[in-house]
């Protein structure tokens, strides 16, 4: 039968002050997926990992997408899913977005290519809400389109790739548990309209920003006021980490997604290995362990290693 | 004594959802100004229409302006000043704007331009100031810049220029009167966060839009779920001018600044026209007087009629 072997990025919500709507891939880590078409009607589901994740289907972020793609097509075959998870779960690097957009993306191929871009998105989003109560494509948009997207609508989707600057990017990952229900529970749901606005500013700036690649004008936009000063609290030595970043020579950076991951942006590879060196031995002194990680933008989203049809 | 010639561009504050932060210069209507340097240090202002301004330098959105300047400086000269205002008081077109940033604009052409751009619009604030009680520039930035600018912030200064792209505005001034610090007062301090994120989703889209020229990225970011609903009951026959518009093939529009005027964008010059005259007709037939004006984006900001130095 058909099977088909791909590559799915890590990638990083928000950026900072774009909650909710903005996400960017990232090239390291990055997860590796087998999917095989089956005769019979069975969702299979391997990890090769130990991170414990569920392999019933209804319960594994990539299986409920497989079957909402089975269900929605009224189709009779089936997959057997083997899952390389590299990207950690819980780490805030979109690790569910990558199962869930991987199993969409690939069951597509499979399948011929049936479904839109949009439909991907809109299939993937099933495993998100699996993951964390809501349907939301900040992380998914990425995985799948590459680069930096703007989730301008998740309902009808609407997402526009923006320019993808060329970027490094500094990331830590602190063992320590933030559950993105928490992360959004802790939110305020009334905001003022003064820091909307503030918001709104640094919004507007980051995406003139990446659209004319103008890395001072990316720095200088990458403030939070409404999300960060609730969420950063959640996460040990946040405040440290960042005022050590920026007298690195970062460009700016905040939470990756609801967190724990800090990630920091920055000009030149050399600059985000000295962060990451500097992230990691922050958290060693207080006895936290951390991964880190340095990479570039991944420009083109998940990508098929090998595929037999 | 040196003097100059200059025409001061109308301007757009808002474009719906950019509220406080974007605003657009565009070619109709325009204020004409003539300033004189003199010998003397007073301030002299004459206006050569019956809006009936105050002529008293201190009281005067321009006069204010070229006090601060020549306090600022410590110089010696006046000014002599000649307004033509073609740009009605309180249509929310931007004419206060207009005289403050023509005053600062010409007094730095008379002293040699020894202010920055930055300090031009600094300068001008002070009239915003004095006429609306609040020192915005999302007037004064595209009336100097030209095009589409980005306020970033207003304090330190950080106007970001953006693309102007090749559209037609059509506009409708209807005869009733919305003060800026009433329209202001009406907005809720607290807004939801998830009215906020869908705010700034069409904010992030609009300038992607604007930056990639993308016209119906344009279109349909220009939704403003915050500021509208609560501005546009202050304005007769709101709604169906939107709905007239967008079923004459407006890409998308709203109020312009605080109002009482509507400006809707538009593809084609023609369709403009077709817009600006069913405009009129809304307001004919409920017996409001209106002005419509039909024009481009302004791209280069106040112009230089003549001047001799």
């Amino acid at each position: 039968m058909k099977n088909i072997k791909i590559k799915v990025p890590a990638t990083i919500a928000n950026l900072v002050c774009g909650f909710d709507i903005l996400g960017m891939a990232i090239n390291e880590p990055y997860d590796k997926m087998e999917v095989k078409l089956l005769k019979t009607s069975d969702i299979i589901i391997h990890h090769t990992d130990d991170f414990g994740l569920p392999v019933e289907a209804s319960k594994n972020v990539a299986g409920i997408v497989l079957m909402k793609i089975q269900e929605h097509l009224n189709i009779k075959n089936g997959f057997e899913l083997t899952i390389h998870k590299h990207i950690k779960p819980g780490s805030g690097l979109g690790s569910s977005a990558a199962s869930a957009a991987g199993a969409a993306f690939a069951a597509n191929a499979l399948l011929g290519n049936i479904l839109t871009k949009e439909e991907v998105v809109h299939f993937a989003m099933f495993g998100e809400e699996l993951a964390s109560g809501v349907r939301h494509a900040d992380n998914i948009a990425p995985c799948i389109y590459g680069g930096i997207t703007l989730v301008k609508s998740s309902d009808p989707i609407d997402i526009i790739s923006l320019n993808a600057p060329a970027l490094f990017v500094a990331a830590v990952h602190p063992q320590v548990e933030v559950k993105t229900s928490d992360a959004r529970q802790i939110l305020k749901k009334n905001i003022q309209l003064k820091d909307a606005i503030t918001q709104w500013g640094n919004i507007a700036g980051l995406i003139a920003g990446i659209e004319k690649n103008d890395l001072s004008l990316i720095g200088r936009s990458l403030n939070d006021v409404i999300v960060e000063p609730v969420r950063s609290i959640l996460i040990p030595e946040f405040e440290t980490i960042k005022r050590k970043s920026l007298e690195l020579g970062a460009l700016g950076g905040g939470i990756s997604g609801s967190g724990p991951s800090i990630f920091m942006l920055a000009e030149k590879k050399e600059t985000a290995q000295k962060l990451a060196h500097m992230m990691k031995s922050v958290y060693d002194q207080i006895d936290i362990d951390s991964f880190v990680y340095v990479s570039d933008v991944n420009k083109t989203g998940i990508s098929i290693e090998e595929q037999n049809f």
